[in-house]
Parts: C-alpha cells; structure tokens; sequence
C-alpha cells in the first residue's frame, strides 16, 4: 500500500510523549512514496471529565476509516479505576474484534534484567482479546451489604478459542524454533480448560513440525524466571495472558521496552498497536518517559500493514540504540531523535 | 494440648518420601509430654485407580476425628487432568472451609534465586482459599462442537472477603513493617473488584497502624521480580493467590522451600498442611526429592496447634541447614535427618 491513514491517540499521562516519539520515528522509516496521513484523537481522562464518554459510537465510526491505530496510554487516578478501562481500552478491543493480543518478549543485548545470569529470552505471546473473564459479564446483588455476592464470568467459545489457537500455531510454524506452548488452568477450570485442550490438541494435528507444550499458568510463572529459555509461542486466554505478558515485560527489561498489538487479522476493523505500559502520571510531562515500547510498537503495526521491511529496521535501530545506551538518562525526545537518526541511515 | 492427633496423607509421587522426613522432624521437635498420634490416609492416584473414590463422605467425617492434617502430594499423569484436583483437593478445602490459605516467602541467607543481587524477601500471602474462579460454578454447552461455550463463574461473598481480609490485616498488624498489599484486577474484573476493595478500605479504618496499598495482579509479578522487598503481607483472591504464590516460590528459593497452610481459623474442621510443590511424578521414588518444604508445612501446623516455640526450633533448623548446604547433593533422608538432629539439640 502506498498510504498510511493512521488513527493516533496520545491519551492521558506520558502518552502524549511517547507517541510524538513513535511518529517521528514512523516518518523518518517510511520511503517517500508512501504517503502518511494521521488523525489524532482526544480520549481519555480530559475528555471523560469535559463530556463524560469515553468512547462512542461515533467515535468508533470515525477510528474505523483508518489502517490502524497508535495509541500512547489511557489512564488517570483522577478516573475512578475500571472507567476507562471498560469504556474504553476494552470496548475498543470487543468492537473492533482484536481477538490476537500479540505480546513480544525479547531481552537485546545491555539490557537490564531482574534475572541472574542474562538468559536468552525470545519468545511472543499469543494472548487471545476478547473473551475470557474480560466480557463484563457478571454483576452484583445485594451491593454494599454483609450479604453482597459478586461474580464475574469467564465466557469461552470454540469460535473465539479456535481462532487464537490457530494464529498461535501458525506463527509457531513460521519461527525457526516451532515451539507452541498452551497456558492454562485446566485442573481447576475444568470447563474452560477442557475447551481450550481438546481445540488446542485438535489445530496441533494439522501442525506436525510444531513441538507443543501444556503448562498450568503458575507453573509458566515459574518458568518465566527460572527458565525463559524454554519458551517460543505462548497461546493463553486473556487473563492469564495479561498476567504473564506483565512479568515477560519486566524479565526482559522492562514495560519501558515491552510493545504489543491488538490485531484483528481479518482486517474487517482496523487494528491497534500500544505500548504495554500505562499512563504514568507520576513522571508525565517530564519527558522522562522511555518511548522505546511505543516505536516498538510502531514497528508491530508496520509489519501488520505489510511493511516488513521497514519493520525489521526499526527493530534493528531499537537494538543498537539498546546495546550503545550509556548510564546517563537520556530525554524521551533524545531517545526518539536517536532512533529516528538510525532508522533513517 | 498434650497431645496431636495427626491425620497423614501422603498421596502420590515424592508425597510419601517427603512426608516420612516431615514426620521424622515434627517427632524429633516435640517434647516428651506431647504426644503424637498418627493415622494414615492412601487418597491419591492408586486408591482412585482401584475404587474410582477420590474422597468420601465417610473419609471426611474420619477427616474430621483429627487435630490437623499433613499432607504430602497428590497428582498423578495416569489419571486426567482435574479429577483428583476438584475431587480431593479443592473439595477437602471447601469442605473443611480452609478460607485461609497461608503461603510464606522467605529468602533464606544461602539459597539460590532466579533474581540478581539476591534481594531481601520476606512477606506472607493470605490467598482467599473457598470462593472465586475456584467454586467449579460454570458449564459448558454444546461440548465437542464448533459452537460449544464454556463458563468459569468467580464467586465472591461479603462474607467470604471480609473474613479473609480480617485475617489479613491482623496478620499485617502483629508484623514489624505492618503492611498490607490488596492484589486483584479491579479495573477489568470489576463487580468481584469493587467488592473486594470495598471491604479492605472498610477494614482499613479499624488497623490504622497498617500501611495499606494496592496492586494489579499484573503489576504484581512485576514486582515480586523487580522488588520483591517492598512486600510484607499480600491479601488476595483464589486465583490471583495461587499464581503470585508460585511465582514467589521461585524467587525466594523455589518450590523445594514453600510451605502452606490451608487453614480455617474457626478450629471447627482441621486444618491441612502441605508443600506447595506437586508429586513430581518423574523424581518419585528415587530419594532426590527435598523435604524442606514438607518440614517447613509441618512449622506452619505447630503454629497453627499453639506450638510455637517448636515452630520458630524448625524454622531455625531449616535456616541454618540451608546455610551451611554444600554443593553435594544429599538424599531426601539425609536431609530429614539433618534437620531432625537440628531440632532435637
Ligand atoms: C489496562 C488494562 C485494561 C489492560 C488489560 O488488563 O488488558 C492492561 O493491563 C493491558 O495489559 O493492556
Ligand atoms: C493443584 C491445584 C488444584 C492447586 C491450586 O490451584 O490451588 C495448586 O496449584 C496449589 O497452589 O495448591
């Protein structure tokens, strides 16, 4: 394609930061004769706080004329938690179908890890997006008394596992490794994980070359720092997906490098791409923000599109960028400049 | 008390190997006016291969004759998935309404850890142990179809939150730092979300002394990687508890050290004691297995009888063993009988 219309949205905190880092970066990799058209959108907290949406119809009608989506962070204490969340990153999420949440782990060389002895760390997780615990399903009686019984529904489908299940795989038969490994509860969440095993073992017939793997999700906690390693692809539902994505994150150097994407493959709504940390408030417009997972993820979304190869080259520049980083703290745009510089040469 | 009646249930795999040496120390720490009696249960893979019987009404009731149960393993390749976890060990916690399930984490002087610079770990983690994704609410339609759905149903009482986080801040309140860590995902999860921040806040106000936060559970295994020492006592629910459990284990000495409690403080059933390692099937029966854990659980149920003083002899016991352990692999009797020679002198 010879065009990039791209929906951007800062949002609250350090977003605005980071995405300004994330499009420059975008227009110093892209060759001429692609021509990049941006739209910037207002959610978020100052705009929940003006006109109480989050996200409208009609905002949704408008995101849907883009290739895709940037976004920065949503979030801000003065939002009473779950507000934004539901009304916003997670209906994005269920309207637009970004059913493969595509988290990426790997520790670069010079980068800080938690974890002794620097292992090799390089693996993706597959984490499905729109079902789950995360549907809202559920509710409360009698609130706010000694009587009060809350529930909330994990609701699993064979349509909505399948579809995870089958993009797990064949991004495990694309990786030189070829190595599926399925993250469930099944001893506990017997009905769910039955679903989730029998589709699991059903897709890996039609995958001989992939060597699949079953661990329960506290055991793969386990693994994550003792053996990180062991892993290529990670298929898992949404909630054990978001949990395990936040510790790959931070043993292999940190939210400020992690990216991710919430791909809808089908290309019927446009997909986003984020960063996996959140708003930050607390160092916001210091421009102490580290924009590396925002052009990480930038790099997510031009491979999304087709444009591999310009991909490949903000992943490399992020690397070397990594490897030369010196002790002393560089600014977000100082980052971003350098970056910017080294995908351009 | 002057005596203990003990029921024993050693199960599956290493479970008996582990036991004998837990037993071996908890008849060497007592003293002579104690006495201890002993009867053996066979729950675990063999019994269910021979009767289909997992744990009966009447095992129950001869259950309940006991002061306390020690438990060893159960869990077994040959029988599938969920069989033995719903129909003995989830079901002898809810039936004895173990709602408390206690799992300590230190980082002994000595002991090896994933985490480089060997930081400071020493927190307890009050994991809700009788209601959430953990109840067996839910179903499946349509099994084995394209169109089939499962349901996971979380519960959560007033009731069954308000007890648990009291025992929390009570534990928090008798520790020096006097801290306590609300986990859960109340921003996604919202219904079970507010229920549970609700009555911590409401419980809040009567422990003014205890210095209280909150994290996502997310945000939490990033920081039993990145910080573990900021945590004291983490209160949390079923599911997020067993996970950030096991994830504690492995940095604060792996599962080989981690002891539990599943405990129902009302004293009108038994409490049951347990590593929180599995049978590791693949070990069993070859004297590697490392009864620290066990040793540890049997330091945890001397607590829970008033035996303190010979809780605090077992723990030092332990602490100066792994101290002093060499490189030299040594058997899982040599072991039991370090630490029984330990607690004896
Ligand atoms: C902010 C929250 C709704 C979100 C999630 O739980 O998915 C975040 O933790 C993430 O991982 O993107
Ligand atoms: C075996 C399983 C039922 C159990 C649990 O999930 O509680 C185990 O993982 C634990 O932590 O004790």
């Amino acid at each position: 394609s010879h065009s990039i219309n791209l929906a951007v949205i800062p949002g609250d905190g350090i977003g605005q930061e980071v995405v300004s880092q994330g499009l420059k970066v975008l227009s110093a990799v892209l060759p001429q004769d692609v021509k990049l058209e941006t739209k910037e959108f207002d959610f978020g907290a100052k705009r929940y706080h003006a006109t109480g949406e989050t996200l409208t119809d009609a905002d949704l009608d408008a995101l849907k004329q883009h290739d895709a989506i940037l976004l920065g962070a949503i979030g801000d204490p003065s939002v009473p938690s779950g507000v934004l969340e539901r009304g916003f990153l997670l209906k994005l999420r269920f309207a637009f179908d970004h059913h493969v949440n595509l988290r990426p782990s790997r520790l670069l060389p010079g980068v800080a890890t938690p974890l002794a002895g620097q292992p090799v760390i390089d693996f993706v997780v597959v984490r499905e997006g729109t079902e789950g615990p995360y549907t809202g399903n559920g509710g409360t009686i009698r609130k706010g008394t000694e009587h009060e019984v809350a529930t909330e529904v994990s609701v699993n489908t064979a349509f909505g596992v399948e579809r995870v299940v089958r993009d797990a795989f064949a991004r495990a038969q694309a990786r030189p490794r070829k190595k599926l490994t399925l993250v469930h509860k099944n001893n506990v969440l017997t009905f769910a994980g039955h679903l989730w095993t029998n589709i699991f073992d059903k897709v890996a017939q039609e995958y001989p070359e992939v060597t699949t793997d079953y661990l329960h999700v506290d055991a793969a906690t386990i693994f994550l720092v003792t053996d990180p390693a062991r892993f290529d692809v990670i298929v898992t539902d949404n909630l054990f997906g978001d949990i395990i994505t936040d510790l790959a994150a931070a043993v292999s150097g940190g939210i400020g490098v992690a990216a991710s994407g919430n791909i809808n493959p089908s290309g019927d709504f446009p997909s986003m791409f984020e960063p996996v940390h959140g708003s930050a408030p607390d160092i916001a417009g210091q421009g102490k923000a580290d924009p590396t997972a925002t052009v990480l993820s930038v790099a997510l979304l031009l491979r999304h599109l087709g444009h591999e190869s310009e991909a490949v080259r903000i992943e490399e520049a992020v690397a070397a960028d990594l490897a030369e980083r010196g002790t002393t703290p560089r600014t977000t745009e100082e980052i971003g400049d350098a970056l910017a510089v080294r995908v351009a040469s």
